[in-house]
């Protein structure tokens, strides 16, 4: 594709959801959950076949910093940016947009998230590829919605509209509005008119698209770019960068910008698709046993059912129990019926007002 | 009490019950289950009060004779004994009797289990102190019976026929006869009688009167006996054990010489008292939190109750888990119905098939 195409790929995610796997330090972007690599790396591997790595922009925890520079060699080190605080999604885009707008003021890119797992990389390319064209030519806001596959409540969910024109077989499609995760009445609602996508967090657009939506819609996140864009690669960056985060609210994409523009155009995602989201999305991934049970690791099961087991070292032994997350890691153990694996969340903060539980987060 | 009484104390388990924290090199009885102490500890300084650590004898199996040696610094190093191969409770205690008889022909010695909790040391010696002078007196088996607590299925059964008579409070009954574990329908008669106790596995009687009844009941042990007291203290003692175990067929005592004898008396065990026979044992000797859970080590609890949970070291966390046992010991964690946590054995012996679960054994 042409120099002018650029990807960030936000890799902020504190390792709620997969812990006792996932910790601070090694959040659930930096695991290989799913398949033999780490998502970040396939995430990675999936863009840099269109776009090479020196145009590739991980955004990431300063914590992490040196995790993500060892886990992907290729890219230059500039390229990955650390964040001293988290500021939500809409304030990592506009750092990296300040590090592209640089580098190249006719840039377009894509923000792509980390800790996906996307089944069909030519499929997905191909979209990314037809998007950047259509973000070039014109003041859009291109984002990748995916067709449910349930009415999930976990989700933020697009409305489109009418079909666009287009010359090849990737749809696009006008958009009416974003809407926040809905309750389960409304999720069934809304898939039922065919109308509504899941709003998969990847964006397309141009660099002066991204900054016109800024200054209409979230002014600070203008200032933030005004202000970052001349110390791109200066001695004062980080400094700045530190300022500059402190005084900002958390705030993310869709609520900046996406629920506001009304220049929005979705692109179906038409690749097998998850984010993975809890203990329990590994069933999609992993063959079960006869039993229902998948095993990650050493397991030894007796009289037992529909569990999900992770040992990331030594042994876990189930006699009689049906349908838990069970996870070794490290020094901890995990014990959560499979039906609330989202709630390792709420644990997870819970320990972080315990004073010993340091070590275990 | 006199310099002829002698205590044999049978430590030979291989740790099945309480995996994976008990284990073929560290069995039930050196883990301190229930109190500080570990349980063969507990067992020896119970009886120590009346029998000095010069004449109370260790069996247990040879390559658990260091740990115990290191365990009960007080003892002997010839007072504990490693069997070559487990040949059951009959062989351990011929085996202990020689070695006794080599000391002191006219020793009465009890039999005394090392894994079991009892409640009221006082008492507990009293019984034995009184057991002790009658089995001088007479030639009779002695054996401490425990009124049952509830209709177990796990433990062999003591009919006793009338009382004895005798000048304290401690109550003799002669008896009927030793039958073993019942099906639930009969235990729930045997307990309805008033007549049955609990066969305890702890024993008084002379020298002599053991040594008659393996001449009538058991002639393999009696052999055993004539065999092994000459080479007591001699060079010759191990190997001779070894090759003369290496002939036996493994056999309890209570089917050796027990279900067959006619000279028994019951002595009521007037103490409290547990077998500590499985993981949902634990919830007797510990407190339980607001939602009946016990918990052992470092546990998180999230809308959890009714578990049992052991964490030998890092954290055991639970989310929305009722009525289970997990454990997590070394490199491994058991998760196990507490209902049936009596097949915890039925896991060990499975993984034993498994070729590479042997550090976890």
């Amino acid at each position: 594709m042409n120099a002018n195409t650029y990807a960030v790929i936000l890799a902020g995610g504190r390792g709620e959801r997969f812990w006792p796997l996932s910790t601070s330090r090694r959040p659930k972007q930096l695991l290989a959950l799913v398949g033999r690599r780490a998502l970040l790396t396939d995430a990675v591997y999936r863009i840099r076949a269109i776009i090479p790595e020196k145009r590739i922009l991980v955004i990431t925890s300063a914590d992490l910093h040196a995790a993500v520079c060892h886990l992907l060699p290729g890219l230059p080190k500039v390229n990955v940016i650390g964040e001293p605080c988290g500021r939500d999604t809409a304030a990592a885009i506009t750092l990296a947009a300040a590090l592209i707008k640089a580098r190249n003021p006719n840039a377009v890119f894509c923000v792509l998230t980390a800790d996906h797992v996307v089944g069909n990389a030519a499929v997905f390319r191909r979209t990314l590829k037809e998007s950047f064209a259509r973000a070039a030519a014109a003041d859009v806001l291109v984002t990748i919605g995916l067709k449910p596959a349930f009415p999930s409540t976990g989700f933020g969910y697009i409305e489109t509209g009418g079909r666009l024109a287009g010359p090849t077989k990737t749809v696009f499609y006008r958009v009416r509005r974003f809407v926040e995760k809905p309750n389960e009445r409304i999720a069934a609602r809304y898939v039922k008119t065919g109308r509504f996508y899941w709003n998969s967090g990847m964006f397309i657009w141009s660099l002066s698209a991204w900054e016109r939506a800024l200054r209409r819609h979230c002014p600070p996140l203008a200032r933030l770019l005004d202000t970052l864009t001349p110390l791109a690669g200066r001695v004062g960056f980080y400094a700045a960068l530190k300022r500059a985060y402190a005084g900002l609210e958390k705030i993310s994409v869709d609520y900046a910008v996406m629920e506001r523009a009304d220049n929005i155009v979705m692109v179906e995602g038409a690749f097998p698709w998850d984010d993975v989201g809890s203990w329990s999305a590994l069933e999609q991934h992993f063959p079960k046993d006869g039993h229902g049970n998948v095993v990650v690791g050493n397991g030894e099961l007796m009289e037992s059912s529909g569990n999900i087991v992770v040992a990331d070292n030594g042994l876990v032994a189930l006699v009689g129990v049906d349908n838990m997350v069970v996870v070794k890691a490290g020094a901890v153990t995990l014990v959560c019926r499979k039906d609330r694996s989202q709630e390792v969340k709420r644990m997870v903060e819970k320990l972080r007002r315990r004073r010993d539980a340091h070590p275990w987060l």
